[in-house]
């Protein structure tokens, strides 16, 4: 960058041709984690769900600004934060380049920007009847590590806890499906909720099909009776939802084949009749809310 | 905006040839407002504060992003913070383009961009020995309105409280003074700590004249012990502090003469000696640091 931390602000210069790409999440202590994360989970997670957002517009992250507020000064703690930071930043190959440290209750907020090809970005809005939608990964992992984070006695926790701590932004992913995906979002909210978002955006529906959503068989094993609920509704995965126009699917199968993308079709995008924009799962009806765990019948 | 609040991320197309200059500033209940604050005087002082960051780079602000973080949702609160949001924005003309709320303690996290021509923007690292030092308006009206915020029965308050509730971004002087100013920051520290940063990025020292610092006449009247220790160090003025070469000095006067610039030579850069960065008052030693209230002798 031009100019970087110490002047009253950075200056930047973005490539020609590109449009920028900003998001700004926040976390705070007791709402987005819970009291006892470290100092470095909280850090992981803060900039991995910021880099989530990027990814769901296909973008290249590149700089982010922090503004971090904390009850008191404490070197050890700092040092566990920086050290979340320096590592996801350096895994994503972006540069902090400003912020603002105050005093007060422990609170989290990033602001990323990005770059994508003018008229590159991938939005919500662009959903049309027939197309396929798609998941990246698995579901369910992020409900499943938020439920087990007050029982870390347990063994084998580790997989689920780095699921939500240190959640995987789908940027290369996201980029892949520049000129491919007709919409895309990534899945913070739940599945049904964030399919809702698109839905809404695009105006139209989706229909789903439980037995192809992508769950880990080891999830099913150990949490039977949530497994399928978590993977519809539970939020936290940060995988990518998006729909793919049929002229386009078999690029798509084509990548998944290769190994190049991780996704799984799981259902289609249908008109809008009577009832407006809704999400069935199964021919069934379920409310487009955060924290589902019922369909409505 | 190519595309704004709604979707993942925001979507920019920042003019060609310019830099993208980006600011965050952050403020918390009790710490950088008193807890009977209004939410109108929240909002205008967290977007007057960050533009005067813009103001200090002679960028020109455009977009903005939110992180606000609440106890509740109290519908009226809401509306008065969008009511001060809106008219500061209207006023510099710039656009909120995304943003995050979530619930927690009170706490407003803004991110700032702006534009700069390429090579355009002001730092604090470029001032020489000989050069003037200058600072647009009045100084002490920040501090003085922190003084005056728990004495709200008193006449004649308003004037102090908005200086600290709405201070004046000084962004038409910033984008004036673009190849005019050697070094420029603006004064939210004090202006010996301010003028100390140009000191310390720029390598060299400053000589203050107190009998020269524009102090407004009633503020000398109203706290004639006060005003001058304000003056130098009390903060919050988010004025501009800038040095000029001495050949274009005379740009500066011309523009002053004309009513196209409101600012006052304070004093001059020197070259460092022996004792390192400093700034003098009346040629006696300051200690470069926040709240300072007495000299070093």
């Amino acid at each position: 960058m031009a100019l970087g931390i110490g002047d009253d602000a950075a200056l930047l210069s973005p490539n020609p041709n590109t449009q920028l790409v900003v998001a700004t999440d926040t976390l705070v202590e007791s709402v987005h984690f819970p009291a006892h994360a470290s100092a470095e989970q909280i850090a992981t997670r803060a900039l991995c769900v910021n880099l989530s957002d990027m990814a769901a517009m296909g973008a290249t992250p590149r700089w982010f600004t922090l503004a971090l507020t904390l009850p008191t000064a404490d070197a050890e703690w700092l040092l566990g934060f920086s050290r979340g930071l320096a590592e996801v930043a350096n895994q994503f190959g972006i540069a902090l380049i400003g912020g603002d440290t105050t005093s007060g209750p422990l609170t989290v907020s990033l602001t990323l920007l990005g770059e994508a090809a003018i008229g590159g970005a991938l939005q919500r809005s662009g959903a049309g009847p027939g197309d396929g939608i798609y998941v990246t990964g698995t579901l369910g992992d992020g409900a499943a590590g938020l439920a087990v984070i007050d029982d870390l006695g347990k063994r084998g926790n580790e997989r689920l806890l780095t699921r939500f701590y240190r959640p995987e932004p789908q940027v290369q992913a996201g980029k892949k499906l520049q000129g491919l995906a007709s919409a895309c979002i990534d899945i913070s909210d739940g599945l049904v909720a964030d399919l809702g978002h698109i839905c809404k955006s695009s105006g139209v529906s989706a229909s789903l099909w439980s037995e192809r959503l992508p769950i880990d068989p080891e999830l099913v094993q150990r949490f039977p009776e949530q497994a399928l609920s978590w993977a519809l509704s539970g939020g936290d995965d940060y995988q990518l939802c998006f729909t793919v126009a049929e002229a386009d699917v078999g690029m798509i199968d084509k990548l998944v084949a290769q190994g190049a993308l991780d996704a799984t079709m799981i259902g289609q995008i249908q008109a809008v009749t009577d009832g407006g924009c809704q999400v069935l799962v199964d021919d069934k009806r379920v409310a487009l809310k955060r924290g589902f765990d019922h369909f409505d019948r």
